[in-house]
């Protein structure tokens, strides 16, 4: 009875024109359509500031008439959502899935022609996306751009890279949206195979600070249709969709029945709200894997540091160029000597994976083809299936399965598409026959097909074909250049973790600035986790050589923080064993930092200043706290509240040393231990560019 | 101690700079080069007669400096070849391969990078390509432009289509060089998925006829390089390369060591010597598939034709469209009705291609996808794997093998080349698990990867994959709508025949001019076998429909000498089993006509107006006449003195009937055996756009 009263509403409103609007479950965030002259229009307010003023909705369209105007409300409805579901893994144990929905249907005239905007409010945050159903005059279709506004109205501050169609491993610039445009040039730093936009835009999930909020602009369920920019206009305070183009200019090649990616807004005023955010993991689609007892979480080391550091080893085995896969013979070329993945050198990471419980070793550099791998435009680059001589490919799966130890696959394709694709299946069944269970995938340099972008639609694609094959030979995937993610790990939680940002070796490629890991997790990873492969122990590269003069930018202490910080169901130490093992104490962090998570509590957060995070173990009454600052020093406060009353705890804490700064001090750290409960407060000294990270048990000794 | 004599002679050469010559074989063939001003030249004189002028030879480049000026000549050399080697199946049984040779080693300055030109010199026509080796300055690199000219210095008659990167399908154009700007326009006819060169430029083999001589110009052994075009100076009577360019505008990505395909020029004043030319397959490498068995030249028929003919049957299943490979349900989709590839029509064509000795059976439409395969730009189009409900595929595996008959495989792509590539491996292994030895592939449609052209280095690249693919699989291919073939099918004999131009489909999809065929055999074939699909003995589509206007432009004789004058190993009769039956007396010669042969005569030729050959069926003492001519009657006058000298001979003469004419008596023909012997010489009339075919075989009854 209720719902037939609320039906005949509906009805009310589509005759008289009104505006439609929900509200968020909690009161606090308003929703409104309405079409105005035949243009549909959207804005939000939160707790009654307006937020996202007018913005218009709609495409521009290839060949055919555009659908941005001549609409009219052919019908709308509101439904409300809630339900909790568990991860398959996460930063928590559960997830509340709870929105408000409004659901808009509208009608062209001439071609008579419908689209369906649905939005979804959630309590911190708006997703909407764009659905064509079935319908008589539209079928297959082309976008030439999709006209989606975010029109702020007023300018915020940005933590902002540059939109770019083939890359986003920029460092941040923080500026204001109307300083975007004089600063982009400087921040446009080179990095191979770039493609910025003529336009000036920016990347997503793009975070926002001002005027008492936080907003984050982002996709959720990016599939089938090219990842979007966000282009400013000359105000720089209205953005709109910009998205990556295919190499006929189109902008997403469309099947009705169809829909978009979900376009997200999260909003708060207490920043910690955005990272603790799972309105883009709910807003994907329920995990598609049914038996998903092979996807597990992992700790990690490997062999790829190493080709980094000043005077390190070399992924290819030898130093001749211009080699063609099917006719090069290995045994006939001298090796250069520094070749890294060879089998003794492998074997010593595995002795080490095993000996301090760390699951699995990549390894780079294993297979044929690296001496010209990069810039050529060559197709036939890798063949994903011969390893070089030096590699003894049966000894070190004996070897690794001897000491427990899961070796980790590595495919570089070199973002040579069609080779790839046409070898996957052979790859990926050398790897099930190896006893590989995980491929780190890279797509580094120009993409074949020609004039294929990083971001676009056909890309895209490919990204979730080789996950999608990837669960059907039960395989994870952890893939390094492609489209940022938007939450598809929840449908597919075989998607272990990806790149796709300024990751550690820009440490040692260029530079990665004081404060880039502050932002990280308001930018890059709301869309899901990042294999960022932190924990540099050595980070003045004068050490390897003295007339090398770069350096990590960090603490070491703030390397360990980053296992919290940095949430990643996939984390690698990265560092070199030797320098592992000189660092002993240090070490122990690491070793003892789980991957999975049955809570966590966001303690302190300002994006581009500092991020404190706990999180408690999977299954265990353990905490680890990581915290992390900008280029200044600070104290964190911080409360241990969320331990359980009444418990007493043992909190180890490595933090920064009284002198420690990641310019001249880096080393120095101290290590202690304490005695805390849930009534504990602690402050704690950061250096600059320093961290924190505390381990955090039950103090047993008191109970024997 | 000739020999050093000879060396020391090409030293003499390089150091005065003189130009550096060959001559043919048999003499009458000169060709010259020399480096003026740094630019390499070529020239090419036949008896005397300058048939090419003064022609650059280079390289535009991409990114690096030209190849096309400031050379020098390192060293020359000349060597003679001589080889006789027999073809897995062809138009004759033994192939003499004899040139002399010329190669040019030329040096450019800053940077020092070296490319060879190596001229063959044939007794009937000009081969050179350009070799990159191996070399310190030039790796990789993307050519910009083919720098080679071909100046004929004066006008011809050329039989010509427009230069497009997509189509071939064009009909023919016969016009002075000098016209082809007129002309060009008005012979640029509609075609789905077509791309003209903006350019004025025509396609290979390029025909040309005056000043007394015949002249075609071709490529031998496209491989991983773009297809070539003609482009037509100002005059018409210089002609250069151009490529069909990659989508960012590259014309070849290339890696030393490699090597250009050949450009060749075949010459002869009698155009019955263009028609026998060896040559083309002489500069193609010796086959590559070992084990050879498996290759078997077919006659076939097919559920084909009916899709073409008025109120014919349907590729599709269904009258829906937009459908979705995966999603679509055929068990709740209303069949249309007129799905022709259904189980007991395939059925009727096994037992009549039983019946008749045919070899094959092929069947397009079997597959799912039909309903929107076209038009729609989209990837997932066809599965290659499952059949319509409506054809049981186990049950026609059985039927066929019972009957002895082969069904032939049909893969239409829709030109979305990454859907075909990752699905090929099953799609091949389906086809052996089912039976299938042979298989029809189209490339209709707009490339996927989008911007990719038919004839450019990539798609030129996948059509050899496939069939090298083919041949792991023991899989012969017939492709549609590939580049058109440069005698590949040496190397790889499974390539049985492709289409590559204006086929019999288009008497009913458009119209095919009279002369049509009788220019085929001095273009498109000049570099291999075509799937022409002749045949046709209904020619009146009026006969379906009253109200259908078009027809097939020949008689039914003419049709039944296409299967000598076509050559091909892969021979369909393509008319309905039904329109066989009714003139079962002129079937005869189709049912008896070979598909491979020992011996081949040009009896008369002169392209654009008539063409008769006589073949020796292979390991028999058989012989099959085809003599057809243009929109003219004529009388032929042939000499049977290819017969055993001293042997009685039956010949089986199918005629026009004496009032027979395309348009008005189409069906008119007689049939009439006389008794021949080598002294006998015939004088058959042909009527317009009419045809003989004669069935010349021992008279055994004077031996009873």
């Amino acid at each position: 009875m209720y719902r037939n009263l609320f039906l005949f509403l509906c009805f009310i409103m589509v005759l008289t024109g009104h505006a439609q609007s929900i509200e968020s479950p909690n009161r606090q965030l308003n929703l409104t359509f309405h079409v105005d002259n035949g243009i549909p229009y959207y804005s939000l307010l939160y707790k009654g500031k307006i937020i996202i003023e007018k913005s218009r909705l709609g495409f521009e369209m290839k060949n055919i008439p555009s659908m941005v105007d001549n609409f009219s409300i052919l019908k709308s409805s509101t439904s409300a959502f809630d339900e909790t579901w568990e991860p398959v893994w996460g930063e928590v144990k559960k997830i509340r899935n709870q929105y408000n929905e409004l659901e808009i249907t509208l009608e062209q005239g001439s071609p008579k022609r419908t689209v369906i905007i649905r939005f979804r409010l959630y309590d911190d945050g708006l997703g909407f996306r764009y659905e064509f159903p079935n319908q008589k005059n539209l079928s297959y279709f082309t976008i030439a751009e999709e006209i989606t506004q975010f029109n702020l109205g007023k300018d915020y501050t940005a933590f902002w890279i540059r939109g770019d169609y083939d890359t986003n491993e920029y460092n941040y610039t923080t500026s204001l949206l109307s300083e975007v445009s004089h600063q982009i040039d400087a921040a446009t730093e080179e990095i191979s195979a770039q493609t910025p936009t003529k336009e000036i835009s920016v990347q997503t999930p793009l975070m926002l600070k001002g005027n008492g909020v936080y907003i984050n602009i982002h996709e959720a369920a990016l599939k089938d249709y090219p990842a979007m920019l966000l282009e400013l206009d000359s105000t720089g305070v209205i953005l709109s969709t910009h998205l990556t183009p295919d190499p006929l200019g189109g902008k997403g090649r469309m099947q009705t029945a169809t829909q978009t990616p979900w376009r997200t807004i999260l909003i708060s005023d207490n920043a910690a709200d955005i990272l603790a955010s799972k309105t883009i993991l709910n807003l994907n689609e329920p995990n598609k894997i049914e038996d998903t007892s092979w996807i597990k979480p992992m700790k990690y080391i490997g062999v790829w540091w190493e080709m980094f550091i000043p005077n390190g080893g070399s992924w290819a085995y030898a130093d001749t160029s211009n080699i063609k896969l099917d006719e090069i013979d290995y045994s006939r070329i001298e090796p250069n000597g520094r070749h890294a993945a060879n089998t003794e050198n492998v074997k010593r990471y595995i002795d080490f994976a095993a000996k301090h419980g760390f699951d699995g070793v990549l390894v780079e550099g294993w297979n044929i083809g690296w001496e010209d791998w990069f810039g050529t435009m060559k197709e036939n680059v890798f063949d994903f299936v011969t390893p070089y001589p030096d590699f003894d490919l049966n000894e070190l799966k004996k070897y690794a399965a001897q000491k427990g130890v899961k070796l980790i696959m590595h495919h570089e394709t070199s973002a040579s598409i069609p080779n790839y694709e046409r070898r996957m299946n052979e790859a990926y069944q050398f790897m099930k026959d190896n006893g590989y269970d995980a491929v780190k995938s890279g797509y580094v340099g120009t993409i074949i097909p020609l004039g294929e972008h990083h971001y676009g639609q056909t890309m895209v694609n490919h990204y979730l074909r080789a996950i999608e094959k990837g669960a059907d030979y039960k395989i994870m995937i952890n893939a390094h250049e492609p489209v940022r993610p938007t939450g598809m790990h929840r449908t597919y939680p075989n998607y272990l973790a990806a790149e796709s940002a300024r990751g550690t070796e820009y440490e040692a490629l260029g530079n990665i600035k004081p404060d880039h890991q502050t932002i990280l997790p308001f930018t890059r990873l709301i869309g899901g986790p990042m294999d960022y492969t932190p924990g540099i122990f050595q980070t003045d590269f004068s050490y390897y050589d003295p007339n090398v003069k770069n350096r990590v930018n960090t603490t070491l202490s703030k390397q360990l923080a980053l296992y919290v910080t940095m949430y990643s169901p996939l984390q690698m130490a990265a560092d070199l064993p030797e320098n592992y093992e000189r660092f002993a104490d240090a070490f122990q962090f690491i070793k003892d930092v789980p991957v999975d998570w049955d809570d966590t509590r966001i303690l302190e957060a300002e994006p581009g200043d500092y991020i404190t995070i706990a999180r408690k173990k999977k299954g265990e009454d353990e905490w680890f706290i990581g915290s992390i600052t900008d280029e200044n020093k600070r104290v964190s406060n911080i409360r241990l509240n969320f331990l359980d009353p009444g418990k007493n705890y043992i909190a180890t804490i490595y933090a920064d040393g009284e002198d420690a700064d990641y310019e001249t001090r880096p080393q120095s750290y101290t290590i202690k231990n304490y005695r805390v409960n849930s009534k504990s407060e602690l402050a704690i000294p950061i250096a600059r560019s320093g961290g924190y990270a505390i381990h955090i048990k039950e103090n047993s000794s008191q109970t024997n």
